[in-house]
């Protein structure tokens, strides 16, 4: 992800830093399982922590080129930072990795990476829940017309538009958690998982001083379904942002002008066109969703490795696993951000919404209808006769309102009283359940 | 999905005929309710549901022709149903999908069948897990080659191997089971989720009826992030599939064959070439893999429908809703029926293990080594050279095996004793924690 | 594709009576060479070609019946029609099929399926084209507001706008003639492609007689890299149907309603609202083009083929083919229509881009100011400052125009004639170069 | 795309610097044509290239700064340069711009680095495309089984099966060709594409100077489908990449050993077994080719941008642009470096071929009995029956070759002359049309 849309919180869990102390830490820990169990020398376990601690804590530019000279030899990373750790701890350094195989401390390393990334991105998630709460009960009771088709339906409110994103969010939250579940999970097994060399324990011991679950069953590798399932999450989180976003374009669109990303003093628009205050914001978060969205199949093709594994996915990983994840993180801060400071025009919501002549009622006229005995059939050809002969004619010196027309029509005016298509006219009913769509929502 | 890779229990989910069945039963629980509620004549409700329930219990071809001509007319599929309702219910009919849009019949219908589907395939997949946990406890002590990067690297069993996939499909199945609860949800809730002409008690009855949950804040529509992740779900677990079929395909391969799919009487392999038996069950399934998960990205296009709900996602869903079922349906039975009667060689196994010399055991000489007191770095110096020197000379006359290299090194000769060596070459060891791993996949 | 979105036109090209005749097609021609040749009797050839033609002409289900019943046995669907076409032509048959493989009969044909679908696809194309092209020239000097991030930016010809989306069609019409040219092979090599026991003329003479080019090196199969090719040429053109659904989907909005899909009598918008007119049409297109660009990622994924061949590919292919071809083919047909008959509706277009009180000629403002002699950066806020000032009063009883605006800056004033408002205030300028564009774009 | 598989001449091109240098070389070229037709000062044209010039030339991390701080106000990375130049070229920088928007530089300078990275790409396919030449060449005759479903089929040459990848990735180069085609455009038309503030002649002017074609209509941008149609043709590049790939690592794989990737001194295969030499290349460039290829449907989701456009594409592309060509040249010189180096074993391919016992020439005998009058049928279940007792006994002390068989079969020894099984089973029939392919492929 390029920094741009990057925040160096979530950076920092993907620096080669975090990586490497990771790695000393599996490794330091798993020396100190197996010093427990007698497999190595207690002393041992002691130094390398010791030293270790010492030289991941003072990890400098100059450690980074001294692990990639040596892997430019061995062409072998784990060795590579192996032969480094060697250097820092000295003899005892025998006692390392003793049994355990590469996959071991990357994918468990992985593992831990991903649940930092999770835990970040919940609390992000939280605070786009609870901007998106904020401005649902703000807006509970504001009018607003919904759409379907993009085409005027019935009004809504435009808290209970939020209320809904903020739903599509809370279940994004528990796939996350869910997902991160998946995936907070250690191996430390051996070759081919079959702790040949290595005692089961020593995984046990890992695991809970990592927060981890053991892995049940891995080959060499922990299995990539996990990851896949994990990646899927944030396609359908990603996926939700987008939801939001592209309502936010449409509001703000020249047309329509009900609501606004912030325009910051200083802002411009556009090189060209000084006048401009464009959705840049929203049409950003539909970009990165494409982006999130698009590490989901190459996760899905990396479950397929060859026999116990094969190597395929981690080109794969080094690059998805940071790039999905900072552009989460980044577009979940900018959500929430946007929506804190978003500027909602409650007049012209109630001016677009009366711009059509009154017929977004005609669905409450229809049922008036039906109420009164008139066929479903024959409801529908009455209301939409009075509906087109308004729309057609919007706007024109001759055009009347919807009910105007249906006052004149005496299909209609013979069969209902002028009381009833005056509740049929009132905004009012279409608010009366959002409290309890609220109590669903918001507890 | 072509009826090649369809099995009838599947494909009759998706067909005309159950859609209307659910389409009628969702109206006639909403009349019910309704009734009970005083909103419509308590009559009425009845006599909606007896002929409405000769009319679908009589559907034929003719009816569906009849729904097909009203369409044609109306462009509208749920007035065309409802029209044609209303010829075999009679006047009564004026009472039915009062207050409702079609949504809320289309997306609660959708709900019944997802739900329906999920169960057929859980059926599946129990089979699946069933065929593996047999197979697995079969071989749970055969002796084979584990394989990284498809190098051979150190023994492992066959039933380890199928003890893996048994835990992938596992997870698969909560997945599945979490997807499920995912989609089964009702709503019932007007033009743009308001309820505004209808009570949310017909909404609970209904979604009690149907086994279904209520949405808690619908638009006009069940929002699709639910359905976007039900179809990662779907992905995932045939992603898990192809793991297998890629294994079996490297098993069955003519250099290898440790396995092979049971290859029937009369079966033809090649037209050109008689003695071909091929692997096309597992080929099969990699295909089939692919086009399930294929579906998870228009899934997630589908999620940023534009305000209250745009109807794009329709076309999408009435592909890929049977195809990716019928095709995981499908996938799941032919993979149960192929690990059933996987025919496996555990001879050959052996016969490939010892192929290279014994170098599959230098791992266990690398730890033998370090206990002796050898640095990692010249541990790993002194038997990468010897594994090299065996197998850079493999089959050759020259050629001896990585045991008679060792034993003839003095850096190894003079440090650790030949009993030691022994068991370093037992592949004893490998299965010695395979009862273990069992106990924490199987229980 | 579910026959809702399909044309019997195209469902014909991928029907097993078409499949079957093409592969006899090739069968008979072969033996033709061959018979040439030398290889096999001419008599034999004759008769091969004179029964097979009759049966073939007389094909039907109970033929297609036999066929399924053969390959229940053989499990191998060349195999079976072959042994079906024995029992029609009798004992010449042993000349059929002599030196070839399966993949040759498959993939020929598949080649000239796909050449047949294209060329559809072609003539789609072009009734698109034309329907564009027609529309464009009517509509070249209809005067509508540019947009970008969906604001209003400067006035354009909503014949432009179409002249747009002609020339992308156009370039879409070139890459599928590309495609088809790459999928426009032949191969009839072998079992693995040596022309081991067939002589290449034999191939040439058939793909001279099909149409095709030879296949200059096969494996087994075509590679199918040009099939991948073939369904991004797909993807990318329904990726244009999109652009153009979403414009339709945009300018028919309730806020917007610059145009209209044609509304058939009869039709109906909603169940629930009879007022709705919805553009049904672009929005079932947006669907259709997820559906379309969902299966170029299979076909990528087919490409790495197991040495000389595995079949993985085929059942991805058994569903993409059809799908793919019959989806875009009932897209462009739905899309050319809907553009034939679309409603426009020249005066709203004019009000809308006049509601924004003239500052979508802040531009030519900005450059006034610039030749004044006033620095980029100064004439920006002065612009700037006046159109904020009419955009934030819009539609308030104070709010003032963007030229009232300026007339009453003295830093515009002061500085620019209002002669030279009065022209940067004309749309006609944005107009002038249409000729020009059209020029290059329809020549 | 991480530096691991970053190369600096391609990241070079994705760099600010370059960026900035592309931008500055637009602007400039506008400013020489609108003096050559009078619209600006010579004088200024001449400044504004003079300065510009020593300050991109002298372009350093604080200009890069100052122009990021202007940024953080303006929120707008054109205006943000287009500040920065003003200060380093003084008064005359009001000149600079005119009439022009930001997407004229932005989309410009997109088509002049991705036509960099075309040119980049086109010369690693071209060193790709001499390896595998090379190597086919090298081993035209060298005798190797082919193999469909993994399974022996009929032997072929190594040589001959480069070919096919070489033509495989001749027909890449020549997409490549045509996609750098697409996207070498200019697009100097203004806010909406109307040239209302710019005379054609200088986008003219500026695309014949950067060698660039006129985009014919453009919008506010460069439609997407030529950037759409880019990234597919990467796509299919890298799927042959894997296609390459995947071969590799099954002929190197334990029971194959065909061939290998060099090892080089020092290289470790694992940690934990250093026996172990794997093929990490050829793994590599699989998880490439997936990332290369994800790129293809976040490329395609860009192209139905809101109405003349949105900026939802832009995040996408500030990330797959340089990801996907990094990438793509990255793994076309390490997989041309790979096959450079490849190490090749003649006598493994022989001894693998001879492994089966002799059924590879089952389809040869097939030809031979039915050339001896018996029908498909019948020879089929002649060959079939002995090509599978050989295969069934392979190995075993009882086992028989094919040709064993065969030579005990009385439906074979009366009906055909031992002579003609001596061809049957002679590789050299399958190696007799090779130079004829060579000439086809190679020319």
């Amino acid at each position: 992800m390029v920094p741009r849309y990057s925040r160096p919180q979530m950076t920092a869990i993907w620096s080669p830093a975090n990586r490497y102390r990771i790695w000393f830490e599996i490794e330091a820990l798993a020396c100190e399982a197996m010093a427990e169990q007698g497999a190595i020398p207690v002393e041992a376990a002691r130094i390398i922590r010791e030293k270790g601690d010492i030289a991941l804590a003072a990890f400098s530019d100059a450690d980074l080129a001294r692990i990639d000279e040596i892997e430019a030899e061995t062409r072998h990373d784990v060795i590579a930072f192996l032969t480094w750790l060697a250097e820092k701890v000295g003899p005892e350094s025998r006692f390392v990795h003793l049994g355990m195989t590469s996959s071991d401390v990357l994918d468990t390393c992985l593992s831990v990476q991903l649940t930092q990334a999770a835990d970040l991105l919940l609390e992000d998630m939280d605070r786009a829940l609870e901007a998106l709460k904020t401005r649902a009960y703000e807006h509970k009771n504001t009018v607003t017309i919904g759409r379907s088709h993009a085409i005027h339906a019935e009004p809504t409110s435009f808290g209970l538009k939020l209320a809904g994103h903020y739903a599509e969010f809370a279940r994004g939250r528990e796939r996350l958690v869910q997902a991160r579940k998946e995936i907070a999970v250690c191996a430390i097994s051996g070759a081919v998982g079959t702790y040949a060399h290595i005692d089961p324990a020593i995984e046990e011991y890992v695991a809970a001083k990592l927060g981890l679950e053991v892995e049940s069953v891995s080959t060499q590798v922990i299995p990539r379904d996990r990851h896949a399932a994990f990646f899927c999450a944030l396609g359908v989180i990603s996926s939700g942002i987008e939801r939001l976003a592209v309502e936010v374009r449409h509001l703000q669109r020249s047309e329509v002008r009900e609501a606004e990303e912030f325009f910051h003093k200083g802002q411009k628009g556009s090189s060209a066109m000084p006048h401009k205050r464009n959705p840049v914001l929203s049409e950003n978060l539909t970009g990165l969703a494409r982006l999130i969205r698009s590490h989901v199949v190459p996760a899905l093709e990396n479950v397929a490795l060859w026999h116990e594994r094969d190597i395929s996915h981690s080109a794969v990983e080094r690059n998805i696993c940071p790039d999905a994840t900072i552009g989460l993180d980044f577009a979940l801060i900018r959500m929430a951000s946007m929506m804190e400071k978003l500027v909602v025009y409650p007049d012209q919501m109630i001016a677009n919404m009366e711009s059509l002549g009154g017929v977004v009622h005609s669905g409450e006229v229809l049922l008036a209808l039906a109420r009164a005995g008139i066929s479903r059939e024959d409801a529908y050809k009455i209301v939409q006769r009075n509906a087109m002969a308004t729309w057609t004619r919007l706007g024109q010196p001759d055009g009347r309102s919807f009910r105007e027309n249906l006052d004149a029509d005496p299909d209609v005016k013979d069969r209902i009283d002028a009381s009833v298509l005056d509740k049929a006219f009132d905004p009012a009913q279409h608010l009366a359940k959002v409290d309890r769509i609220f109590t669903r929502v918001f507890g």
